[in-house]
């Protein structure tokens, strides 16, 4: 075991590589795993492949995010975007930077939450590439599999008349930021923050039940939606009053010293990016999976519009070439 | 079309998606293409996954490399490691972090570049990330396939005997990058270092004339020789005089007024690295494909050790963790 306080450079890349390819990871029938030129995986009916990029002072700070949470929420994004596609996550690539002095420790505790997302989401670290840069920066390939026969839940199959539904709380994410960067004592809205809690199964339960569309909400919900329903050719209605609210959301509006509360709330639950729930459109007549909350319907209307509660409301939320806006 | 003038920032993530995608890629029988959650691939008997990031600074300068090149390099040392499987490859992702003043011009550049190179090694781009950082970073995932039934190549599989083959001329990066850093006015050898011409073909006829392992030359000739030897638990002896010669090293060698113009030559043909240059080993009566130069063979000793003309050499070139050493 090497020394924790060894730095990258002093190591070099084979002992770091090492450290972040954890166990063996020869999977099933995958003729090739780790430590080759680029990896092979085994027959597949169909392949769902993403990537995804976390980018130190863009989407973390290292004094905020420590070095395991940075792995699982790298891992865990991409595996939101596997799983919206009504798939399972089934193989792991990771591509890093990191500057030389970067500790050996700092790289273990990296690759510990690596591989325990990839473990929590039914998948393994198959490859990987290493290179140095003066800020840290992660860039995973999720890899997941249909079985047989299966038709991807694309993000444009929406129509009109469809039920919308939702897993998971939306805005705990943004509420644990913000709580974050006011320097208020650890709760469980900070960890939520920091690493999301990807919905395994739920993409394949919407795909069972026959949802026409699915998506995952990493940009904000009503942003995502947005995208959604423009893709999908269709507008929407969106009622917050059925919207899932953890209370823990009031606690932390007043905390924050909101002028007001139930528009700090909403604008969280609305706005709000990275939760990580995916947003999934169902016809009339199936049975929607108990994990997805109605939020509302879509109808007939310009591509892409949303209203809330009736009326029109551009979303905020995150525009990755423009930041907040 | 935008305005090439339009920062990133002033654009929005979508202008530059748009930019990025290039020309509709719904490729043959992939469900999903671009612009959804992740892409879709159709059946494969076996599917090679890679994935490596181009980071500012570290690999490459803005002000010795265009947006174009940078984009052809990218997917090119991806495509590489793909085809050192013995494999062809047909998609590729990128993931894309720019500081929000890249204007859609440098933008437009680039991803013509990567489609450019792409199309090149005959494969597709089938989906993207994009995210804002201080430094450009371009990371690509490349996807390649085999046909069913097919072994991949892998770096493990030499055995004593077998003859050692190399594609392209090595050296020709390092030397473009000494004359760059030079400032000497462009020529042939500044290209190579630009974009490496990835030998699109050879690793699936190396397969198919029967070689036991296959690497591509990314760090070094003999840093790769070694990696591929110790991978294989064999040395290896390597013959100076048998190298394939750019005769233009040694022009560069003098220009640069290198002290000895012979070791000169050597260094940048053992130890210069990105050729991306395919290095496999071929057993005794098969028939080696044209396009591998012999330049020595395996033999019985400790893992690793290679001979330069009967004489030991420790790899120069380049560790990713350290730098170059």
């Amino acid at each position: 075991m090497t020394d924790r306080a060894v730095t990258v450079s002093q190591a070099g890349e084979a002992a770091v590589l090492e450290v972040l390819s954890g166990a063996p990871a020869q999977v099933g029938n995958d003729p090739v795993g780790n430590g080759d030129d680029a990896a092979v995986l085994g027959p597949a009916s169909a392949t769902v492949v993403t990537t995804d990029m976390l980018v130190e002072g863009t989407h973390f700070r290292l004094d905020l995010t420590g070095w395991a949470d940075l792995g699982r929420r790298a891992v865990a994004q991409n595996v939101s975007d596997v799983l919206a596609m009504g798939a399972e996550c089934s193989r792991i690539l990771v591509a890093l930077a990191v500057p030389g002095g970067t500790t050996m420790g700092e790289i273990a505790d990296l690759s510990e939450g690596i591989h325990a997302e990839a473990a929590r989401s039914g998948a393994v670290v198959v490859g990987g590439d290493l290179t140095s840069a003066d800020v840290v920066v992660v860039g995973v390939t999720a890899i997941g599999t249909l079985p047989h026969g299966a038709a991807p839940l694309r993000i444009d199959g929406a129509r009109p008349g469809d039920r919308i539904g939702l897993t998971g709380l939306p805005g705990r994410s943004a509420a644990g930021l913000a709580l974050l960067l006011a320097g208020r004592p650890e709760g469980p809205l900070h960890r939520a923050h920091r690493v999301p809690e990807t919905p395994i199964g739920s993409g394949t339960a919407a795909r069972l039940a026959g949802a026409t569309a699915l998506t995952d909400v990493s940009d904000g919900l009503l942003r995502d939606l947005s995208g959604l329903t423009r893709a999908s050719g269709v507008g929407a209605d969106l009622d917050t009053a059925a919207l899932p609210r953890d209370p823990q959301l009031r606690t932390a509006a007043r905390v924050l010293g909101a002028p007001d509360v139930d528009e700090q709330v909403l604008d969280w639950m609305l706005d709000g990016g990275e939760d990580h729930g995916l947003l999934g459109t169902f016809p009339p007549g199936v049975t929607v999976p108990e994990e997805f909350t109605i939020i509302g319907t879509t109808r007939e209307g310009p591509p892409g519009e949303v209203t809330v509660d009736g009326r029109h409301r551009t979303p905020g939320g995150w525009d990755s070439a423009r930041g907040a806006n």
